[in-house]
């Protein structure tokens, strides 16, 4: 594996690879990577002719008063495992060369980043968006992976690269659990033991709405209290939001349709986790 | 010469010039072409493996009030032009393949598009770089020709490949002149016998201007004056903004310094015309 930490290396490398009619993958991550960092690393893998990992905390989509300073940061284990899975590319841009003082140019998907997650962090997806945009530029890749995870990044990324006519393709996937059931993410770092076991509850709220709805329970708000109810009874939880909506467009539902997102965004601790889950009326 | 009007047909017959190694230069235009897009042509022409030349009016740059509905269009003429200049490509994208109603995506650039032109026409610069960032990406350009009559269009543009890490190079072309002096415009066509003969007095008051400086005033409250003066002496002009102001970053100045800007905004009858030129202290 080549580790790149300049622009102009690696597109200097993925212009090699297009010469050569090597199509490239590309799995764009903060780092601190899990399993489900891994799952979207093989499926690229297995899909593209040679495999990009970018590793990089994008200033850009943190706020003010969240966790850029403290965001966990393990560029030896990344590089370990990215190597281990057989990655072509390790791309580590540095802060300044990717995200310099004077950059003035800003790309902002509007309307379904009113949502969830755009409601709370203002500056989250500018920031995605942006950077995202800035990492296809450079590493040209035909496919790029996003895990469903972070659901509403994937829309916008998805809306992004038809909006703006670029030539690739998204690829999702799944989103992975720990064995017990908590969402995999770089942020559970920050959990101690009895966040963690308080952040069971985010995963066992899902699963019991789950069953609500198989039961026949079809009402947002009811199935929304319950799920509230679940997680308010863990110590040191804070619920930022928990969101039952259409999948594509974000709206709030009344209802359990044919196709509904439960999407919900918990402070545990130190750590502010999300977990979805697309659920439907039998 | 073709004319491609759908932006899959674009986007193959670009992979086709790639894959043959030839270079693509791409002149986007909003058409009703004179002779100020036909040095940029030429410019590509020389410059360009092959060239395309886009002909788009932008729905995105114009404001509710503005001159979208009568905006000049000549399709046979522009054809006319392009195919006896040499030209690839005519590429005539439809409104709503290439601005459907559900976009959400925008670029904005910050900072620059604050002044000036940024200033009068809040939608102005967000709608440009959306467009032209969708150009580029259907086109693939190796190098892209804008004039600079439209001065901060181009920073607008410039800034943006350079954050956005677009792998093309802008090409500047020379504000162009009608023999009168009036800068070349597809919005000269809005102006009557006698808005002609009051537009002149805008490069005029241009000339007087470098003459004043010439002669040792340096004031930019002065040469405003002068240029004001010049201007609103003409019937049925209106002057939107006159500024002194730092070609890169489009502040104002005090005074004439090694490189400044004088930009001016004129509504003259039915046209809001633009015109600039580039001064410095001896």
């Amino acid at each position: 594996m080549i580790i790149i930490d300049t622009i102009e290396k690696m597109r200097e490398w993925s212009g090699k690879q297009h010469q050569q009619g090597r199509s490239i993958g590309l799995v764009p991550t903060m780092g601190r990577l899990h399993a489900g960092h891994m799952s979207l690393v093989n499926k690229s893998l297995e899909t593209s002719g040679s495999t990009v990992a970018s590793v990089f905390v994008n200033p850009l989509q943190f706020g003010e008063n969240e966790d850029l300073d403290s965001y966990p940061v393990d560029l030896d284990s990344d590089e370990a495992m990215l190597s281990a899975a057989g990655v072509d590319v390790m791309f580590i841009p540095t802060k300044s060369a990717l995200c310099p003082k004077g950059i003035k140019t800003f790309v902002q998907v509007e309307e379904i980043t009113e949502y969830l997650c755009g409601k709370s962090r203002p500056d989250l997806f500018r920031g995605v968006a942006t950077i995202v945009l800035k990492l296809f530029n450079i590493v040209k890749p035909q496919y790029a992976f996003f895990g469903e995870k972070d659901w509403q990044q994937l829309a916008v990324i998805e809306t992004l690269v038809t909006d703006l006519n670029l030539d690739l393709e998204i690829v999702r996937g799944p989103l992975m659990r720990e064995s017990d059931g908590l969402a995999m993410s770089s942020r559970n770092h920050y959990l101690t033991e009895l966040d963690r076991q308080a952040a069971q509850s985010i995963s066992t709220a899902l699963k019991e709405a789950k069953e609500q709805i198989k039961s026949g329970e079809h009402s947002a708000e009811k199935i929304q209290a319950g799920i509230r109810r679940n997680i308010e009874k863990q110590p040191n939880t804070r619920i930022d939001y928990i969101s039952l909506c259409d999948p594509v467009s974000f709206q709030e539902c009344a209802a359990i349709g044919d196709s509904t997102l439960i999407a919900l965004a918990v402070h545990v601790g130190k750590a502010r986790l999300i977990d979805n889950c697309l659920v439907r009326r039998d």
